[in-house]
């Protein structure tokens, strides 16, 4: 059987990226979201163990220590992780992964996992999404021009993703991302040799 | 404004390579067929300018001396090649381009243009192939053992392709390939500079 695919997606802070992969998931029923940890506070409508795993510094410097991360990075204030368990086993079995992460997540899963294919989600424009921002009225200046920031700087990371899709229309979007993790399973390069004939089986 | 995609398929003889490359056309308005050139006679149904050029063997060897074709093979009785003009002019306006090829010219067009994205139509069984060859009654003991023997050969190219994808039913096979052409059009290798935020555009 061959292995299950590893999907990463990421996307400036913003762009739509929860919605559009929603739509994905629900696109694809071999598809599971692999849930990371995090040690910031949860937002208004986020679940435990859906969303992220909430841990307490504490509790994921332990995870650290027994090395149950394949991968973790370290923000000014929060850890964020990706758990082995979540993606490893999974992927054995045949199952595809998708992982929503940030430049540096997604690049150091890129060089334990080449094989994986990344996916960034683009806006239809800068305008367009520092108008988005600016119109949600929640940020304080400080904070607006600190994501804008934080924008500019992860726009240089684009190029080394495998995928750039825009996200106008949300299910058009999640229509490009379902075509690629599609077009993925039929390559030669992720058949078995037992395959050859009939290598999307 | 991105280059066109030259995208190759090849495919065992008898596989139905044929309907599927015309539902692929017909799917994608930007996608246009190369006609190759050869020097072995139509069969019944086949026009010249469409599904080749027929040409005569000092014919063709007049372009050869003309530099006129990106790449050309010889099987053990006819020519066969590609030329210039069907390919980088159009790639370079923005048009797709789609080929059929058999291994040796896939191979040969790899070479020359590293970006191109090969694909191989395999039938779901080599015992299903073997029997609708059999089952058309139009070949000669003789003929079905050199045809079989060439499968066997030609099978040994697939792991080279970038994709391959089974012709079970032509219309989803079709879909298949559609797919990918698609979903390489959104590779950030193949976009502008100038496209960082709307790179399928």
């Amino acid at each position: 059987m061959a292995k299950g695919l590893l999907v990463v997606i990421s996307g400036f802070s913003g762009v739509g990226k929860g919605t559009v992969i929603q739509m994905v998931l629900d696109a694809l029923p071999n598809l599971r979201f692999s849930v990371s940890c995090t040690t910031r506070a949860p937002r208004p409508g986020e679940t435990d163990g859906v969303n992220y795993y909430f841990l307490s510094e504490s509790e994921f410097e332990e995870k650290i220590a027994k090395g149950e991360f394949v991968e973790y990075t370290r923000t000014f204030t929060n850890y964020y992780g990706t758990l082995r368990s979540e993606i490893d086993g999974p992927v054995a079995a045949g199952v595809d992964i998708l992982m929503e992460l940030n430049v540096v997540g997604a690049a150091n899963i890129k060089k334990l996992y080449p094989y994986c294919v990344t996916v960034f989600v683009c806006p239809p424009s800068y305008e367009a999404l520092k108008a988005r921002l600016v119109g949600r009225g929640t940020e304080s200046e400080e904070s607006l021009r600190r994501r804008l920031n934080e924008i500019e700087a992860e726009s240089r990371s684009i190029p080394y993703y495998d995928y750039a899709v825009t996200n106008v229309v949300a299910k058009e979007c999640a229509d490009k991302i379902v075509g690629i993790i599609n077009s993925e399973h039929l390559r030669t390069s992720r058949a078995d040799d037992l395959d050859i004939f009939h290598p999307e089986d």
